[in-house]
């Protein structure tokens, strides 16, 4: 059982921030996050692309964002399950919470931050009847072993740099790579383009357009898919694995069930004090939250991280008052021993 | 006249930023600030000082924050109205304002946002009961011009590094410098200590310590103030000029008198929504505010400012529908005819 005061869920730059003013209150964080690294969507989806409306920044790339965020809450020793998903909560009788992940690991804190930005990413798939018997059989919506197809005739569907590159990848190891996209025009790096372009030309890609997949056939496993070209009638191909590269899209995921009040598949919290929710002790922050003007903005999950801190403190502690201090002023205080401070005054008798 | 979409009284950090996300909605801003340069406290106040709780910043001096906010603003062309200081407002019958600085400078807006930090910097007086009477007769708490004091005897009160700077500045202009403290200590720079220890052993400066000035003396003009060491009688000690030196504490001022909701000091906002004051179309943001659980934090002034403008932006344009565009996907349009955006994909053909 891992403990912990605050327990985060979602390693993205507003639960990361949060660890910063915990820290400052000299509360210890745990984040969860189902992605394999820290940082969120920042990390995982534009790490190089930059972002113009971070305070004080006129330009960052997302990862840097991330890098800084880790090193300004590295004296607070945060720690994290990576690579699982917060799954299910359950609140003991003095008030704290039990989170357990798609794993099994336990979690227990007094407090739960969901920062989870817009929320798990799943894949997005195409609207095909019988799509869902044929997961795991040949229907696969991300590559995480590409062996899976080699000598193997595959079907990639998509337009995107996802389809671009797989495709390009998988001609070195599958049989047979076709591609179909409902349009004759792809979106992605120049490169990819002109080397699907080149390979087409080669005849090492299959290319379909504009086309799309409207049917899976097989028994357990996919042995063709339905093949639909604008405005003609549709023919069999056969094929031992169908890929839809539709791009990932964000989803709530197993959060939607704790019991919290969901708005738009956001929590409503209470914009008017803490970005608590309806559950006391349960607080949302980022993007993952909504109220009344809320803005889906990296800066004002800042703003909530550092005002649910402070209203955790005084969950956890109700009958200490708490008085702010100026980092400035009193300079940082990290858990590891490290003090930051700003240059003193030196005070001297004259005589 | 000067005509602007949003009227920001007061260029700190808050103010400063509310002029890039207005930029983001194609409004225009002018500031209004008393200070001679924006930044607010940061840059007059301490702007060597580190500064730790800037999200992503694990730390930054206040004049680098500053200076890469006035980067980050540039492309919205934001103008000044400095050295000046917001004086009276007058609200139109259309619901638009005026407001005029104490130099007369006359500004016209629909939109005015206070973003005024603690207010106007205002010194220190000591508690001597006729102060007043001799202020600007002989009474200084800002040192404007030195040339003033040229072979004039002069009295400094204080023990922070004004005091001590000046009592040194002042040693090669003035015919006579006495420095009073009421500690022994002093407090300031290392080498401002010693050189007025220096001093006072060459006999250039007159140093009375634990003492304080009780008293003030003169006709028209201050001819002598009341010097009372402590556990001592008072004595006589002729003079020029009597300069408390006892530093600036922060006063909201004449916007206190604007028949604005004020509480301890602070302007009250609805926190609910916009951080909107009691008369509509005039907002208040940053340190200058207050709400239920209100921070007095740099981070907490971002994210009221961003709100803040688009509240401002709906007030303005009622009709218009606002859709939110997110800088990392749609770059940043300066006025000044700049563009800023994230690399994009190429949309091609495959044949």
């Amino acid at each position: 059982m891992i403990k912990t005061d605050i327990l985060i869920i979602g390693a993205g730059p507003t639960g990361l921030f949060a660890v910063f003013e915990a820290g400052l209150l000299k509360l210890k964080c745990h984040l969860i996050d189902a992605l394999p690294q820290p940082g969120g969507q920042c990390s995982e989806i534009y790490p190089k692309k930059p972002i113009y409306d971070i305070p004080g920044y006129p330009e960052v790339l997302a990862g840097d964002l991330v890098d800084n965020l880790m090193k300004q809450i590295e004296p607070f020793e945060p720690t994290f399950t990576l690579g699982e998903r917060a799954e299910t909560i359950e609140k003991l009788d003095d008030g704290t919470f039990i989170v357990t992940t798609n794993k099994g690991t336990k979690h227990h804190a007094p407090i739960v931050a969901i920062a989870g930005g817009l929320g798990s990413f799943e894949p997005r798939k195409p609207p095909i009847q019988n799509l869902a018997n044929y997961e795991d059989k040949g229907v696969e919506y991300i590559i995480r072993d590409p062996e899976v197809y080699r000598d193997k005739k595959v079907v990639i569907a998509g337009g995107g740099d996802s389809a671009l590159d797989w495709s390009i990848f998988l001609t070195d190891v599958a049989s047979e790579v076709t591609l179909v996209h409902r349009r004759t025009e792809f979106r992605g790096a120049l490169d990819s383009v002109e080397k699907v372009q080149e390979l087409k030309n080669l005849g090492k890609i299959n290319l379909i357009t504009p086309a799309e997949i409207t049917g899976i056939h097989g028994e357990n496993h996919v042995s063709g898919v339905e093949v639909t070209k604008k405005g003609e009638a549709p023919f069999t191909l056969e094929t031992d694995h169908f890929i839809p590269l539709f791009g990932l899209a964000p989803k709530l995921g197993p959060i939607g069930d704790w019991g919290l009040e969901i708005e738009k598949n956001a929590i409503k919290v209470d914009n008017t004090l803490d970005y608590q929710t309806n559950i006391p002790g349960i607080y949302a922050i980022g993007d993952v939250n909504t109220y009344p003007g809320k803005l889906k903005l990296i800066l004002c999950g800042f703003h909530e991280a550092t005002l649910m801190c402070q209203s955790a403190y005084q969950r956890i502690f109700p009958d200490k008052k708490y008085v702010m201090k100026y980092t400035t002023v009193s300079g940082i205080d990290g858990f590891d021993g490290t003090r930051k401070e700003a240059p003193k005054a030196v005070v001297k008798a004259i005589n």
